[in-house]
Parts: structure tokens; sequence; C-alpha cells
């Protein structure tokens, strides 16, 4: 399995509605910086509203990924971080402190837009 | 597995990247339809850009949820049909006189947005 990454204008978006396996995890974070490489994107959308629980592996790919885009140069924002999601991302010391986050993925292409000067 | 779909605004995004088997085409049916009903969603973008090959009974599948979302009020825009999947749609006689078609995610987006109105 893998997760679908959409282009929309210079974005991607990405919506993961259900819980990785560490394989899956691997293979998205691949899949994301090659996209970004490929279609010249200046941001990604992550959304995870239907995600209620992440592991500690799957919150360190998130976290690693968001760095890698990072340097690729795209911006990245993530979006519908649940309660749960929130606790097991500060309880493991994942920094999301210079990360763009957002109530829905509407919001999210707004603030990336808003970030981007467009 | 599942394909994601995402709600942007009033309109559901649904991307296919790899050859679906049946069961994940059935799935996915079923799927969008209860998305339709759960969102009030009044227009869906089905983008099959990675796609470059259907078989009957997916296409059989895809011609029937163009169908059901009409159905239940949503408009449905097929983007990125490849010219093998445009081959394999009309041999079949897959009916899609009357869909809306694009060549990308952006201009079905727009032609959604124009069809509804907005």
């Amino acid at each position: 399995m893998r997760i679908p990454i959409l282009k929309l204008y210079n974005c991607l978006l990405v919506s993961i509605q259900w819980e990785l396996d560490d394989q899956t995890a691997l293979q998205f974070q691949e899949d994301l910086l090659h996209k970004i490489h490929e279609t010249n994107a200046n941001g990604v959308v992550i959304d995870l509203t239907s995600i209620d629980f992440i592991d500690s592996f799957i919150a360190k790919v998130l976290g690693d990924v968001i760095n890698m885009s990072k340097l690729m140069g795209a911006k990245v924002v993530i979006t519908g971080i649940q309660p749960a999601v929130a606790i097991t991302l500060i309880e493991l010391g994942i920094s999301l402190n210079d990360v763009l986050t957002s109530l829905d993925l509407e919001k999210g292409l707004e603030k990336l837009k808003q970030e981007l000067g467009e």
C-alpha cells in the first residue's frame, strides 16, 4: 500500500486516513520527497484528520519528513491534528515548533498560500 | 488497502495512483458514496493521471460510481484520462458521454466550480 500524493497548483496534498504500518510510512517518506523533486512543489499539506492514534515510529517518520521537505525547499502544513496525536507528538519530543498547523485542509491550504505570499 | 478521499471545500478529491484490484475498487465505490452522504459534497473529482491501464471490471466500477454519485446529487469530473484508458473505456462501451472530463486536477476543480456556479 502506498499513500496517494495529489498535486494541486504548486502544492502537494496528502491525506493520511488510516493508521500506517512502518513500511508504508517509510514508503510515504520516500514518495513525498520524490514528488517534491519531480513537481517542484513549494508547499505540502499533510492532513491527519482521520488519524486518532500514532505510535512513536510513525511520529518520528512524520517529524523527519517535515524536516526533509523543508531542506528541499517546501513548506509543510500539518492539518487536523487530534488531541491524542498532539499528546503523543509532544510526549515523544517530536519538535513541531516551527511547523505550520491548521484545523482542516481548507485552512491549511489558505495558510500555505499566505506563507508563500500568493 | 483503501483509497483516501479528501474533502476540499464542498468537493471531494480522489487520486487513483495505482492499479486497483477488484476488492479495492468496490471498497472505493462504497467509501465514496458514504463520504458524499456524510459531507454533503456536491462535486467529486476523480484523478486518473497516474493510471495507464484499466481492466474491464475497474472500468465498470468507475462507470457505476459516476452514475451513483449523480443519483446522490454530486457532479463528477474525471481528470487525467490517458490514451490507453480512453481506449479501454470506449471499447468496453462505458458511457462517459455526460461526464465532465479535464486534463488535470486543477482544471477539473475549476470546471467543477463553473458547473456548480461558484
